[in-house]
């Protein structure tokens, strides 16, 4: 019976075409076609907002603690802002929310808390793991975008809702910490394309390609320790697109290995093809060169392997600039040393793309495990 | 045969449920869904971009015109612009686009043109109706975000269109113009509501209820001159929403006289009721207070109305501030003189939100008409 009336009533729709889904008058049915009301679970084993298909919409927090707060403080701080997150994710309004209709529109809204060395040895943990990086000679790091104790990342389809969400969370933390740098990112909008269409960056790039899939075993070895936490690195990596837009198309791709077209490796013809890197032209040199991004970061190790999420940054130019580009790379491992830092040396001693490509800020977070109903995000890391 | 086919695949797309059509794997049938290819002409009697729908992203840019262009040169610009933006609003690229696939998405894309006195007057017309707005008791201008010679108005529902088209647009513009000020504003995301509803501002406003509608000939008597052309006027309001949320639900919504929860006017159950402003409460007081905004924002006179069509500001907080929010005022109006300035005239002199909004930037800019195919827009302000 709902199958009959849904198909009729969907038929009627597309008969009248796409636009009349949309417009104020479209029938009932025209709300299934929504997705503001789309929520991801915050409760569970891992925090959402990593496995989850990422969102059009991500703003990076990353606060500084206040001097002199105690473990009974953050613990606080960590629960109100726990509570508010589950909250808003689910489309109800914060525990002080001032603005309560703002957050009715989820659209898959999800909040990730990470935490900076200073933050897990509060808590009484090792942060051996999540120092920050070594120096790699690529690096021009400005202050002003490394580091922080505790990171926010809140991401939707919806900017509005994110908005909403880190004014919300930030009234939470405002006793507690001051903001160190926010960082906000899009890629292409939720329906504007198909789900699943691999990002492209601010070079025209389709990013993202070889990347292991959230729903492989895999990505379990992978990504996720088996307390259920991960760690994060996020580097700003401005990206000069004058110089890139100097370079003709064939050593744009070149450099990178694969075609602007369809993100092909450029000894294939389709996206997901296997590069060949052996391949060879008339003049007997690989197709795929040593210098290439996909083989410089491409390990033998294939427990080396990290997974990407990164977003688009485009800051407003001022005066004759025409644009202040890049990437918010983003990547999670069980291990920063084992999986992230070989790869990144690696890429800091060779790799076409360092030419166009600066790295300006740089954090390591861990993220603890995601919590049960009562509970908190991280309290297992603070020791008894 | 058609529609039977049609009703078949999306029926069954609805037993599976809203995920599945955006799943990689979903059936032909949803690419119908999908709102990235539709377009917006680009050439007609007006410019898109006013009467369009509001996308759900748009960035104004100023661009301030490099001493000494003549107006040979400053035709030059505007053929270029123009070419360039009827190709990227059709999802096609730019004439020397070094990312074309980044255009590919065009999801509703408008660029609207605006000068500013000088370009006006370079052109040989007459600048009498876009001269900056007089000086406003509320008003605190900052020169950064005021005035300029040529405005862009880059608008859609992706932002990664909108960041391509600004990139490709400033490309055009740089060695004629540098940029003053660029302003990104959002609203909701295309498809998290259903669209025609009024949006929200940052202090949780349903704010547009009372608005010309493009869709009547009321619209065409205000906004367009019979050449097709209109006028731009657009303010920087900062809102502090700090203090705003010191307020309590009913004295915010005495301030403007409209419920929070839905828009409806405090003397009404629904958005679009028609306010009483002469309905009094037990002790003899009018229910919608005479410092309410929309008293206030009121005339008498029914031709002295404006089109708004403004966007949320949202930048980066830094240190212990937690928002810096606000909206970009922007209203339509065939004259600026008889139209906006009395009414903002009467809201600088009285209005209840004047407590926790402040004008920060102010300009004015003359739309011209639209143009057809190998024309470019401006072109009839070009006095022989
Ligand atoms: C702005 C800087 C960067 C740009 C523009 C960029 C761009 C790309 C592109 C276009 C690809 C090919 C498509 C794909 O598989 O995603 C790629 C692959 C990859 N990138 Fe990057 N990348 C950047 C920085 C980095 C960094 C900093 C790392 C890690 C330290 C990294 C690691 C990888 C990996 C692991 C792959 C997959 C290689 C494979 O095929 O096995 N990238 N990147
Ligand atoms: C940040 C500053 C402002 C905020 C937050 C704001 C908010 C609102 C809200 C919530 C409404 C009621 C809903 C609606 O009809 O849209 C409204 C109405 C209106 N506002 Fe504003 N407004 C602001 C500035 C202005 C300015 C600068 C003007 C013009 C100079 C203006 C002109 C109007 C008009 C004409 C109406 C409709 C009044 C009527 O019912 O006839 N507003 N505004």
């Amino acid at each position: 019976m709902l199958f009959g009336g849904a198909a009729a009533g969907l038929g009627a729709i597309a008969a009248l075409g796409i636009e009349s889904l949309t417009s104020t008058t479209a029938p009932a049915e025209a709300a299934d076609q929504l997705h503001g009301n789309t929520v991801i679970p915050f409760y569970g084993p891992h925090q959402a907002g990593i496995a989850t298909e990422p969102q059009a919409h991500a703003t990076y927090i990353s606060l500084a603690l206040r001097e002199n707060l105690d473990r009974a403080a953050v613990q606080r701080l960590l629960r109100l802002l726990t509570d508010d997150a589950a909250r808003l994710t689910q489309g109800q309004a914060a525990l002080a929310d001032t603005e309560p209709e703002l957050g009715a529109v989820p659209a898959r809204l999800t909040v990730t808390f990470g935490f900076g060395p200073k933050l897990v040895e509060l808590a009484g943990s090792s942060a051996a793991g999540i120092q920050p990086l070594p120096k790699f000679s690529i690096d021009r790091l400005q202050e002003r975008w490394n580091d922080g104790d505790l990171l926010l990342h809140i991401a939707s389809d919806d900017q509005l809702t994110v908005a909403h969400a880190q004014r919300m969370l930030l009234k939470d933390a405002r006793r507690f910490a001051s903001v160190k740098w926010v960082q906000p990112g899009f890629r292409r909008s939720r329906g504007s394309e198909a789900s699943g269409t691999t990002m492209r960056n601010l070079f025209g790039q389709v990013d993202g390609t070889v990347n292991p899939s959230p729903q492989t075993a895999d990505f379990n070895a992978l990504v996720w320790n088996p307390d259920g936490s991960t760690t994060m690195v996020i580097r700003r990596i401005q990206m000069d697109v004058d110089t890139w837009d100097e370079v003709d198309r064939s050593g744009r791709e070149f450099s990178v290995g694969r075609t602007l077209a369809n993100g092909a490796p450029t000894t294939g013809s389709q996206e997901h093809d296997e590069p060949d890197f052996e391949a060879t032209n008339a003049l007997g040199f690989t197709v795929i060169p040593a210098h290439a991004h996909i083989r410089r970061a491409r390990s033998e190790n294939p427990s080396e392997r990290i997974f990407r999420r990164g977003y688009n940054y485009d800051e407003q130019p001022t005066g004759t600039d025409i644009s202040d580009s890049g990437l918010i790379f983003v990547s999670y491992q069980q291990s920063v040393a084992k999986q992230f830092v070989p790869l990144q040396q690696r890429l800091a001693e060779l790799d076409a793309l360092n030419q166009w490509t600066t790295p300006i800020g740089s954090a390591v977070f861990l993220i603890p495990p995601g919590c049960a109903e009562g509970g908190f995000v991280g309290e297992t890391l603070f020791k008894a």
